[in-house]
């Protein structure tokens, strides 16, 4: 039986998240309704990142076994025409045919997202839904300097949604870089994984900071207070994008990866 | 009674065009409704260029003339309010006080557009209707070369719809560049002023360069045609943007912009 590991894009906005769920449409949903119908196949896929209701992404990944070889191709243009006969707002950009070892969410190595603010006083009208919107004006460079005092191995409990679900609130955060372009403000966060709203925690926090509100030194002892109520308002999903896995060059044994990498992955 | 001079962004898609019409909501009705909900004036604006259906803006300009004195953030603010209550996808982006001579319209010395084409095997998902979805690769540098045989002075008649209702088929196009970032193209239109569709027919002609089904000596010949029947298949909406307006330093005299520039831009 072999197995497709798939980069997908999706425009979260019309959905309730990545995960399948009772309450409404979802991208895994919408991708196992294309593969139902082009197939018969009924199939469970799995995702590196099970991203929030209104997160888009540029780059998850996800893998799915199928009965049949498909020509990656033929098996991408079909997935996706079924994907826009059904008028999802889901797009598979790459196929390739992969070793029952890899595991889109085990085997991920480090994950990376990007948070989009869009620093103007006039409301977002082209960009309504895929950036956050903050009409005050904010500094870059000392949400950048707060930004670093986050980067390593912590307990980030503060950063934490009461809903997360992983064992241990400790991650190794690789990178939190805060760049601004015209009005377009970036925050570029890497890590092998995130805890439930870790991402959005960190931009609402940071953007306190970027308005004078709170001092890098206020970010810090948020940190060290290893508790949620510290944290500054959690920023709205629709700034987030999951924007690329990286798997290890050979993954050679799956049981080994398992171990590796760490237990969960919800921005 | 004071002018009021406007940039605007607009997210094309929802509107019949820039101009107000019996057949739907228009991004000209929608500003209007909202100076009449602010002040309680009927007023009729002018835009630089009359965006078709499904064309977007970043950076459209127009003029308005209101009874009363404002702050000009005030009246920015409140305009955007009001926009937004009504569920418009309108912003004003910026708000000057300017003399009565100042016409957005008639002092416009250049206008400049983008066209976007998105250029991979999978259709859009997050850019839906915001650029061209083209799957077949295309040679941005041969679409570049065919490019530069349409700038300067011409009689575009190949290139504008049936419907342009402007007096003369003669332009001259000051540059028409084409880029590509990874899977963006970019083709940068400038001129004082378009004829109706001449962007969109430009973007179709040349992706048939970009796939090598035309030579830019066929673009030459399309050119010369003179006949709207000789053009490749115009381009949709969605990847049209109306980007900037330039006006001369200082407008002193209205009647002689008036003179200097051309009839109309239709785009």
């Amino acid at each position: 039986m072999p197995r497709y590991r798939m980069t997908v894009e999706y425009d979260g906005g019309p959905y309730v998240g990545w995960q399948r769920q009772e309450n409404g449409p979802s991208v895994q949903g919408a991708i196992e309704a294309a593969i139902l119908s082009l197939s018969g196949e009924t199939v469970s896929i799995r995702g590196a990142g099970r991203t929030d209701s209104g997160v888009h992404a540029m780059g998850q990944v996800i893998h799915a076994d199928l009965s049949k070889e498909w020509p990656v191709f033929k098996l991408q243009n079909a997935l996706n025409a079924h994907l826009r006969l059904a008028g999802e707002r889901v797009s598979i950009l790459e196929v390739e045919v992969v070793g029952e070892f890899f595991d889109a969410r085990f085997s991920a190595e480090r994950r990376h997202y990007v948070y989009r603010i869009i620093n103007r006083r006039a409301p977002l009208a082209l960009e309504a839904g895929k950036a956050w919107w903050v009409p005050k004006v904010l500094n870059h460079e000392v949400m950048h300097q707060a930004a670093q005092i986050l980067v390593g191995r912590h307990d980030f409990s503060t950063f934490r949604s009461a809903h997360c679900q992983a064992n241990s609130p400790v991650r190794t955060l690789d990178r939190l870089d805060v760049t601004r372009n015209g009005e377009l403000i970036e925050i570029r966060a890497t890590a092998q994984s995130f805890l439930h709203n870790q991402i959005r925690s960190f931009a609402g926090t940071l953007k306190l900071a970027g308005e004078g509100k709170w001092t890098p030194e206020d970010v810090r002892a948020a940190l060290e207070a290893r508790n949620r109520k510290a944290c500054g308002p959690v920023a709205p999903p629709e700034g987030l994008y999951f924007m690329q896995v990286d798997y290890p060059a050979v993954i050679t044994d799956r049981r080994k990866r398992t171990q590796v990498n760490g237990d969960d992955d919800l921005s």
